[in-house]
């Protein structure tokens, strides 16, 4: 699934943060395994971002459907995008309810990183990758040029799964 | 002070939070007053959100050192900024320990927003506004020219401090 709600919490030990509706399908994965994993994508993958927030995972297998590639997980068995400039593995150490979503709570306790996309301090060089940056309403932000570009998220899952 | 830490939670009712950590002088206002305020600032306010994050509450007052001008807020007592783009008044609903931090998670109980800057879906218009946009490390992306910025915090502080 896409998340647009997410943020780091602590540090010693690294801790992570995303909110989910919990009628999701994911939600009963992560709930059941203990464990989930973050993916932070490129923009040139932001047409697959968009087709993953338009489609329901209870009803499609959605690797083979948008033909996604995976690399091995490291310490746990979350999916890792292949195509992620950074990716976390994390253990859920919190599930909590509020209102209509659930905040899950995770330790992170693999990082996979495009060694390439970062500078020595740690941040993102976007001279080597330019990230998805959800603006809200089906809006990303382009870098190039700095401006949004809207993607309808169902639209655009019937587009990709109907390539060969 | 300044949060890099914080996402939307929930939709009805609307809840927010931002992790900080317990040692900062805004935990302990925070957690006596039972009500926070969170300010969404522009670029062109970059040197501002990069002092207060350079300096100490518990050593300074922050707004007449900074000369920061405020709105009043509704169904809070929380500091609105004039300079903010928008701004949420929040109700503490819940206050949790997580490794070196606090997640506190809050109702949004007012809404305060430059009617200018956000289009008829509720996004926000880049044309109209440039929001801060912090990378870490000091760094703050630049949509004007789409680079990044570096801001000593600490340096900023005393700059801004010593200006008439």
């Amino acid at each position: 699934m896409t998340a647009a709600w997410h943020t780091a919490v602590a540090k010693k030990p690294p801790l992570y943060c995303v909110a989910i509706s919990a009628g999701h399908f994911t939600y009963k994965l992560i709930a059941d395994s203990g464990e989930f994993g973050l993916n932070f994508m490129p923009a040139t993958s932001a047409e697959l971002v968009a087709a993953l927030g338009g489609s329901k995972g209870s009803r499609l297998d959605k690797f083979p459907a948008f033909g996604i590639a995976k690399d091995n997980p490291l310490k746990t068995k979350v999916p890792i995008l292949k195509d992620a400039y950074a990716a976390f593995g994390c253990k859920l150490v919190d599930d909590r309810h509020y209102s209509d979503h659930r905040l899950l709570i995770g330790e992170i306790v693999a990082v996979h990183y495009l060694e390439d996309a970062f500078m020595e301090d740690g941040s993102l060089s976007l001279e080597k990758v330019s990230p998805v940056l959800y603006m809200g309403s089906d809006k990303y932000l382009d870098l190039a040029g700095c401006k949004t570009r809207t993607i309808d998220r169902g639209l655009c899952a019937e587009r990709l799964k109907a390539k060969p």
